[in-house]
C-alpha cells in the first residue's frame, strides 16, 4: 500500500499558484502565509516534481516594472536550474484585476481588450525565454452574467482574433511554443465562452493558426460542465489537440473545488491515467498523450504549510497508485476476455469493409437477424467490475 | 395578454413523436392512447403549423415491409398536401430496439453498425422523397456507462464513418438535404458521445464531407449539460452550421423532461427568442437562423389528449409572446442607451485597429490606465432588468 | 412597464454585505471601494428599503474592541433611527476568519467552538439590544471535504448543543428574538451540514429549545441542491418554521451566484413570489409568511458602484412586478377554472370522509374504476401556460 | 483481488424489480426478457443473497383478482422457505399504472387519493403476513412539474393524513412492521415531495404515529439532490431514524442510473460501508445501522441474462472488498494518528464543560488566541490521502 516516491521521470509538474494559494475564498481571508515563487518551487522539486508552471503574476506585481520583473523571473529561473525543474508551461493572469472584470480578450471595453492582449504577448515572450513548450491560456472572465450584455457573435470574432493574434506571433516569432486552450464552463463567470473541450475545438477550427492551438482540459472543469473527463480526452486527442492537462479532483456540481488527483472521482481518475498510461485498447496505433502530468488543483483551505505538502505528494502517489493499478488492469487476462467479449477491439474495425461499394454495402445479405443481434449479451458491468476490483482489489 | 394565432408564417413544426408520445416513462406505462401519424399532423395543422418532422419508426413499425412502409408514408404525405404541411425534417430511430442498445453507428458489435447505417441511408431517401431539407441525427444511444466498454477513439473513428457514409450519399444523390447533428450529454445512456453543440462542432470540424453536416441544437439537451443554449446557438452560428433547432423546456439538471418551450428556463427562452427573431445586436450583418421553429417537447403524462392540444399551443403561444416581447426590447430607447453604456455594440470593433501591425500595437501607446479602466461601471445589471421588465413588464 | 417606488410598506429589506460586497471572488481581488455601513443604510433607505440586516463583523472588525464595536454599531443605529430603517436582523460572522476554517460550532477544534459559540452569543445580545426579531445563523464553514474527517455523529451533537445553547440563553434572557437557520448544501465546504430546508427543520425537531428555531430559506442556496424553492417555503410553512427569507437568483447548479431577484428562474421567482403575497390557493387558512422580503444577492462584479443601487432596485422593482403579476393570476376566473379543473382546491378535501373508520373506509365500494380515472386530463400544462400568459403578458 | 463469495451472514437482499428489470427505458423497450418472480428469488439464493424485496405489482398484476394474488405471492413465499430467502421488506406500486399519474396519496383526485391509499393497505397486510419488517413507501409520483398545479400546504397535509393512517393501522394491527419512507428529488416528476432525508426526517416530525416511521435512504437519490449519501445516513441515525437502506451507484446530476453499488462514487461508497460496518469513529456508542444490507439497482440495459446475475454480483463483491478495506482503514495505526491530528475524536467532546453554567462559560478566559488557533494543520488531506491508499492500494 505504500506509493513509489516520485522522480523527475514521471514527469510531474504543478503550477506556483497551487501550492502557492493561501486559502482566500468567497467568504473568507487567508489561511496560510504567501512563501515566495522559488520557495516553493525548491520545495516541489524535493518532492519529486520534474517542472514546474505559473501565471506572469505568480512570479512578478501586476504593475511591476521591467526590473522586477527581470528580477523576479530570474531568480525563479536559478532556482528551477539548480534543483533540476523545467519551466514547462507559462501562462497569463488576465482575470485578477479588476480591469478584467469582463474579460481581457473579450471585454465590452476595447481599452482593456488591447491592455489584455498586449499583456498575453508579453507572458509569451517569457515564456519562450524561459524554454517552456506550452503556453495555455484560460479565458476565465471571457464570458457573461447575463445573454444581453454581450453580441455573442462578435465575442467570437474577439476570441478569434485574440488567439490568432498570439498564435501568428509565437509562429511569426519562431518560438518552440503552442498554446493550449483551458475550457471551463462557469465560475468566475456565469457562463464563459469556450465550455467544454468540444467548444474549445470547435473555436480552433476557425482560427487561421490553429496549427499551434490546442487543449488544456482539467478535470474538474470538464465534470463541472457534467461530462465525463477521460471523455474529453479522448476526442481532443482524436482532433490531434491534447496538448497538456490539468489532472485534480472534482465532486459534483458545485464550485470548482480543485481537490487532489484522485480526491473527487477515483473511479474517473482510474480510466484517465488508464487512457494516459496504456492509451486506447483497442486502437494502440492511435495518437497517445506525452506530455507532463500537470496538477491543477488547491490544497484545502483547512490545512497549513504541512498539508500543502501532504497534498502535493498525494496528488502524485495517488497517480502513481492508479498507474499501477491501470498496467495490471490491461495485462489480467480475464480483462482480455472480457473486452473481447464486450466487442471493444472489434469497434476499430472499419463498418464498411475495404473496398466495399456503398451500392454493395446497401445491396448485401450479412443474413442479419435484429431480434437475435438484440440478445447479445455485452458484459459491460462485468467488464467494469473487474476494473473496480483492480482499483481497489 | 391574448397570443395572437399562430399561423404557417411563422413557421412552427413539430415532430410527430412529440404530440404522439403516449406517457411510458421509466416508472410507469402509456397514460394516453395513440393516435395515427396522420392524425396528429391534421391536428397539428389546425392549431397553426407550418410543418411537421418524424423519425421513420413514427409513420411505421421496426420490422415492416416495404409495401407497408410505402402505404404509410402515403397517407401521411397526403393528409400534409391535403391540409398545406410541409415535411420538414426526417430523422431515423436507431434508439428504440434493443438491438440498438449500444448504439447504431457505434456498437461495439459490427454487425448492428452495418444493419444501423442501411437503416440511416433508407429513412435519407425517405427524407429526400417527402422534400424535407434537413436530416437530424441524434445518436442516443452512441455513448458508454463505463468507460472501459468503448475503445473511445474508434468509437469516435466509426462516428465519423458513419456521417462521412451518409453526406457523402447524400451529396452523391443530388439531394437537397443536410444533416444536422443533435448534441446530448447523458439518457439514455450514461455519457453519450457528442455531448454538446462545441463537441457535435467539432467532429464536423474532422469529416471529409462536413460541408453538408451542422448542428440541431435543442434547449434542454444543452441546459442538461450546464450551458447557456443561447450561447450555443451562438457558437453554432459562428461555425455556419446552426442548420436546425429543437425548442423546448427543462428545470436543470434531471432526466430529460421535455416541457413545453418557455415552461423551463423563461429568462434564456426570451434571449433565444430575442436572438432567432432579431439577430445579434452589434452585429446586424451576421448570419440569423432562418429555419422553422421547430419543437422537440412531451405533453406531460399527467395530460390527457385535451391537454396534448393544449400543449402544443402553449409552445406556439409562448413563443409568439416572446417575440413581440423581444421586438419591443431592441425598441426600447433605455435599452438602446444601456447597451451602448455596457459596451454591447462596441464588441464588434476589432481589436487591433485596421492595418495596424503587431509591432505598432505592442508600441502604441493607448494612455490606457487599468486601474482607471478597473472602476468603469458596465451597467449589465441595469441591462438585464430592463430585459426582465420587458419581458414581465 | 415602469415599475412602482418601493416604500416601506413593502417591508423590504437588505444586508449591508450585499450592497457592501466589494467583488472579491476566488479568482479576483475587489472591483469597488468599501463604503461605510451607515453609507450603505442611508442609501438603501432612500431606495425605499424598509430595513436592512448585517453580520457583527459587517459593522466592526473581527478584533475590534469593546468601544470600537459600541461606536460603530451605534453610528449604524443612529442612520436607521435618522433615516427610519428597521434592523430586522442581525447574525453572526463565523465563517471569514480562517480560525472559522473547519467551522465555528463543529470545529473538529474544541477551543474554536467555544471561541465560536461565544462570538454568536455576544452578537446575540447585539441584535436584542438593536431590536432584530430573527437571529439568523448560517453554519456556511460546518461541514467538511471528505468524509474520514468528520464523526458526523459528534458534528450533529455539536450543532444541537450549540443551537440549544443559543436558544436556551435567548429564551432565559427574555428576547424577542427568534433563531432562523439558513441551509445550504456546499460552498465554501465542500458538503455543508444543514444542506437544505428538510434537513434544518429534522435538526430543529431534535432540539431542546425548537420552539424559538426556525428557517430562513435562500433561494438560490435550495436551488444549489437541485430543488424547487418554492416547495421549501411551502414545507417549512406547514412545519410552522417560516421565520425569515433570502430572496436572490440563481441560474442553475454551479458556484453560489447571488443574483438580483429574479434575474435567476423568473419563473420560480413567481411562484415564490405568489405564495409569500397569496397563500396557498386552496388552503387560504393555511399559515402564510408575514415577515419581511428580506434580500440576500450580490451585485454583478462587472458593476461600479452605480450598478450596486440599481441592482438594488431591481431587487424591489422585480418583486413588485411579480406581486402585480401574481395578483392578476389569481384575479383571472380562467386561472380559478383551470384550478377547479386541474383538481388544485380539491387537495384539501382529507382522503378520509369525516368520522370515517378505516374498516369502513376499505370496506366501502367507492365505484371507483382506475382504468377510467387513469383517462383524466389534469390540464397542468394550460394552467401553466395561464401562469406564464400572465408573467409574460 | 479476488473477492470472497457471499453468504446469508452479509445479510444481503435484492429488490425483485432490479435483476427482474427488462430493460425498458424513455427511449426503448425491453432488451430481455421477465422471469416469474420466484425464478428471480431463486437465482438470488444461489448467488449468496440472504433476502428478497418486492412491490406488491412486482408479484401479481395490478388487477389480479384475490386467487391470483394469493396463489402468486404464495409460489413466491414457498420458493423463498425452500432456498432460505427473507422476505425483508415489501412495498406498494402507487407509480406506473396511469391511474397514478398525478401521485397516490397526494393526487388531485380524491378518488385516486382513496384508492392509492387502499392499495397501500392491502400491501401492508401482505407484508404482515410474509414477515417483512420494513414496509417502504417510495412516493415517486407525489409532486408536480408546474408549481401551480399544487396546493402545496394540502399537499404535506394529505401526505402526512396518508402516512399516519397507514402507520396507525400498523399499530393497530399490532404488526411487526416499520414503514421506511424513501426520498427522491426528481424523476419521474419533475419536483417530488420529500427530496431529501432531511425533509422525510421534517416530515416524519409532524406526524402522530411517527415513531413507526423511518427512513429508507438510496443511494443515488440523494446524490441527485446534490448531497453527500454518507453524510444523509449520518444525519437518519442522529434522528434515530435509519430503518432500511437501497445501495446503488450514480454518476452525478443526471436522470436515475441505479447503477450496481460502487459502480458510482467509489469512495463515497467507501465510505458509506465504512459507516455501515463500523460506525462513527469517533462515538463508538452512537446509533448503529444493522438491518439488510439492501441494493436497488437496474442491470444495464446493454447486459443480457448473464450480465443481469453478474451485477447481482457485483453489487455483493464489491461490498465485501470495501468492508475488507474499511476495516484494514480503521485498523491502521497512520489512521488514528491521523484522526488524532485532525482532531476527529475530540469532537465527540461537548462545547461546555460538564457542568459548566453560561455565565461562566462567557466569563472563561480559555486563554483562546484566534490567529493562532488559525494556524492548525488539521490533516484533512493527509487523512483522506490514507483512505484513498487503503481503498486503492
Amino acid at each position: 500500500m505504500s506509493t513509489r516516491t516520485p522522480t523527475p521521470q514521471d514527469k510531474f509538474s504543478f503550477g506556483l499558484w497551487t501550492v502557492g494559494w493561501t486559502g482566500t475564498d468567497p467568504f473568507g481571508g487567508p489561511s496560510r502565509p504567501a512563501l515566495e515563487p522559488w520557495e516553493y518551487a525548491g520545495r516541489l522539486a524535493e518532492l519529486g516534481a520534474w517542472g514546474i508552471t505559473f501565471h506572469d503574476n505568480d512570479v512578478f506585481p501586476f504593475d511591476a516594472d521591467a526590473a522586477t520583473k527581470a528580477d523576479r523571473v530570474g531568480r525563479l529561473k536559478a532556482e528551477c536550474d539548480a534543483s533540476g525543474l523545467v519551466i514547462e508551461m507559462v501562462t497569463t493572469n488576465t482575470f485578477s484585476h479588476p480591469v478584467f472584470k469582463d474579460g481581457g480578450l473579450t471585454s465590452n471595453d476595447r481599452g482593456v481588450r488591447r491592455f489584455g492582449l498586449r499583456k498575453v504577448l508579453d507572458a509569451v515572450d517569457v515564456a519562450a525565454e524561459l524554454g517552456a513548450t506550452t503556453f495555455v491560456m484560460w479565458g476565465g472572465r471571457e464570458g457573461s452574467e447575463y445573454d444581453g450584455s454581450k453580441d455573442l457573435y462578435a465575442a467570437f470574432e474577439r476570441y478569434k482574433e485574440g488567439l490568432d493574434t498570439v498564435a501568428g506571433y509565437i509562429k511569426d516569432s519562431g518560438y518552440d511554443l503552442r498554446i493550449a486552450l483551458e475550457p471551463k464552463p462557469n465560475e468566475p463567470r456565469g457562463d464563459i465562452f469556450l465550455p467544454t473541450v468540444g467548444h474549445a475545438l470547435a473555436l480552433i477550427a476557425e482560427l487561421d493558426h490553429g496549427d499551434v492551438v490546442g487543449l488544456n482540459p482539467e478535470t474538474g472543469h470538464e465534470q463541472m460542465a457534467n461530462l465525463n473527463y477521460t471523455h474529453q480526452l479522448a476526442q481532443a486527442l482524436f482532433s490531434g489537440k491534447l496538448f497538456h492537462i490539468d489532472l485534480n479532483g472534482q465532486r459534483g456540481l458545485k464550485y470548482d473545488q480543485d481537490l487532489a488527483f484522485g480526491h473527487g472521482d477515483l473511479t474517473s481518475a482510474f480510466f484517465t491515467v488508464d487512457l494516459l498510461e496504456n492509451g486506447f485498447p483497442g486502437r494502440p496505433d492511435a495518437p497517445r498523450y506525452t506530455g507532463p502530468r500537470h496538477f491543477d488543483y488547491k490544497p484545502s483551505r483547512t490545512e497549513h504549510m504541512d498539508g500543502v505538502w501532504e497534498s502535493a505528494k498525494a496528488c502524485m502517489g495517488t497517480y502513481l497508485l492508479l498507474a499501477d493499478k491501470a498496467k495490471a488492469f490491461r495485462a489480467d487476462p480475464r480483462v482480455t476476455e472480457a473486452m473481447e467479449y464486450a466487442g471493444v477491439p472489434s469497434l476499430a474495425e472499419p463498418t464498411l469493409a475495404a473496398g466495399e461499394s456503398l451500392a454493395d454495402f446497401r445491396a448485401a445479405d450479412d443474413g442479419f437477424d435484429p431480434e437475435k443481434a438484440a440478445e447479445r449479451d455485452f458484459g459491460f458491468v462485468r467488464l467494469n467490475q473487474l476494473a473496480i476490483e483492480h482499483l481497489v482489489g
